[in-house]
């Protein structure tokens, strides 16, 4: 194990939308959700996209986050939205959609392997993800990065609770802690509010329920725009 | 924290239908799938429950446990028994029936919590158990069992290889663990696999998968009726 960094000791990384494209899977399902509905009502009217966030805000307490409860909403709102004259044919296809998203590629985004590499000589580096355990360990899995991380914690929730339990568990003070990922929601304010770093990392889509208004210039919070700027934008924050 | 026992340190406990009620839950959900798939086909004929677990059997590949990956399960094979002839107002009652499964009330089996307590006088005491994580977590804090126990694991599968990662974060040998649950297939064999002990606590009814041939008559497993016999099954266990 490398000798820790003076003031950032453990580094976290987000996995969907910051190591591998995720959320371009759930969109194009989101699009063919679209398709079948059109066949019943005006798709404009229907605003499928927004009405299918709706269901997935109510059911999201219940179903948690991953591509189950997708589907399961994905089912819910096209029954609403189509007044239930959508077929069992139909449904099924959207079944096969959901399916087809719990069984998307691991594609990597560029530079990723990389940067954490980097990050590993002179970090500890765990990832945190939150969503479907069997999903998300499928995935950690056939990404071929987890032997570079030292833990890997699939979370329910990535709130100020979740992180805090965490860095109990990691033994390391949230003021020598940061996080990497795409969603500020997520990823960046409840690490903040701890006390600790955060690099953003956008991906270019992101989904409904992860957009959230913040203030960009946190002292603590560094904005990058390619994988291969992490590691020294974690150099910066840590020698500021 | 207890002085550990000479033999056996660490207990896991199992968690649905050894802690609580699950199963009866879901078997609940089958009738009302049979209920519904009766009024389009007869259902001897359609042998319901059969077909469903054969579906489950594949899917659980795709979905892992829990209620969830059950509900899309149900939804597809009650498209397939009726022939797609079943109505979307219907598929939206399965969406319901399995929504309900979400929600269930956690009710302790008779003698539980005194069981746990009893134990954790003599072990450091770990909480085990399988399915989807957004669920359990909400199942073990409605419980109020929570603080009984020094860990919570959450895993997506209980096989030879889980338990050998867990026993490993525990820093403890499998031959100074014992596992408490009502599964033999995920409770008991592979942790005796591993050289450890069981305390098999059968709960009246069991879902097809977790069903399994097995030799009753290993000297490192015991099996017990009733919650409140598991803390003198360990002592036998760890003083033989």
């Amino acid at each position: 194990m490398p000798p820790p960094h003076a003031a950032i000791e453990v580094v976290g990384f987000d996995a969907d939308d910051t190591l591998w494209h995720s959320e371009i899977y759930y969109q194009s399902a989101q699009s063919q959700l679209e398709e079948i509905v059109g066949r019943y009502v005006d798709v404009q009217d229907a605003r499928v996209r927004e009405r299918l966030l709706d269901t997935e805000r109510v059911n999201v307490r219940l179903f948690g986050y991953g591509a189950k409860g997708m589907t399961l909403s994905m089912i819910e709102s096209a029954i609403a939205m189509t007044d239930a004259r959508i077929t069992s044919a139909d449904i099924h296809r959207i079944v096969e959609i959901g399916k087809a998203v719990l069984q998307h590629p691991v594609e990597l985004l560029p530079g990723v392997r990389e940067a954490v590499e980097a990050v590993t000589a002179r970090h500890r580096v765990v990832l945190i993800t939150k969503g479907d355990l069997f999903h998300q360990e499928r995935k950690v899995a056939q990404s071929g990065l987890a032997d570079l991380f030292q833990r890997i914690e699939i979370v329910s929730e990535k709130d100020e609770r979740s992180y805090a339990r965490l860095l109990e568990e990691f033994g390391v003070p949230a003021q020598s802690f940061a996080m990497v990922g795409n969603s500020v929601k997520s990823d960046i304010l409840p690490v903040l509010a701890l006390g600790g770093y955060g690099v953003h990392v956008p991906y270019h889509v992101i989904w409904g329920l992860e957009v959230v208004e913040y203030e960009s210039t946190h002292p603590r919070m560094a904005a990058v725009e390619k994988a291969c700027q992490i590691p020294e934008a974690l150099e910066r924050l840590a020698s500021a």
